[in-house]
């Protein structure tokens, strides 16, 4: 099964809020992923985007980066969210997405090699939504990973 | 109507995504609000709470909070969450109850100072999720108020 495939996949089996949320994996490789969301289950009282729905999708596209790393290194860890920011700059008025950062192969590496050694490492990862041409949202996570 | 059943109300109306996440108004007064979820509605890969649903029921926690102290002064503002932190400190495994701090009378009273010689305001609360005893999450968010 392609990796897009299957992290739609253990997104909508085992976190079922991702159903009701609406999360779809839009776009995904080695260094970088996108989830999408779509606005009208995910609504507030002024009918922009609800800012748990934001952090939600936010905190899922850095898993899902992680996700994607650890397969590729064919390591199954465990992953946990430890701490994380978030800013909303502007209300986002249509469906959206997050994308991660692009992250590089230095990163990524030192990641996978402080692993090894100790059997836990941690990364921090920036999320961003647009709203158009502006950032909307930014997520800043960190994420652990564990024997 | 009675504060609790209002503003449970507007939380499954205006805002869909509660309704998924089953949240309920567990406890309110002048000063602090508890809201409450149900584990199975917000399971993650692990079995335990999904951090975007403890998030999300911290982070309207907060916004509860504000909309009653709002009430009571009978201002009608709009309400933003404009940045938040997050820390995970255990997982959760059972339902769980996000309660804010107990806001105090001279916090309140300046917060709506500065709104009605400004038209806005600020103001920063912390929210807690317990795991039995165990603090197992530790919300901080800066809401503004504004015409």
């Amino acid at each position: 099964m392609k990796m897009k495939d299957q992290l739609q996949q253990v997104l909508n089996n085992e976190i079922p809020l991702t159903n009701a949320i609406g999360i779809k994996v839009e776009n995904i490789s080695n260094s970088m992923v996108c989830l999408k969301a779509p606005l009208d289950k995910n609504t507030n009282h002024k009918s922009t985007a609800f800012g748990g729905s934001l952090y939600s999708l936010s905190v899922l596209t850095g898993w899902s980066l992680v996700y994607v790393i650890l397969k590729r290194f064919d390591i199954n860890a465990h992953i946990v969210i430890q701490h994380s920011e978030i800013d909303y700059l502007y209300p986002v008025k249509n469906d959206f997405v997050a994308c991660s950062e692009e992250v590089t192969e230095t990163k990524i590496n030192k990641f996978i090699k402080v692993y090894k050694r100790k059997g836990r490492a941690r990364i921090m990862l920036d999320v961003k939504i647009m709203n158009g041409l502006e950032r909307a949202v930014h997520f800043s996570g960190d994420y652990v990973i564990h024997k």
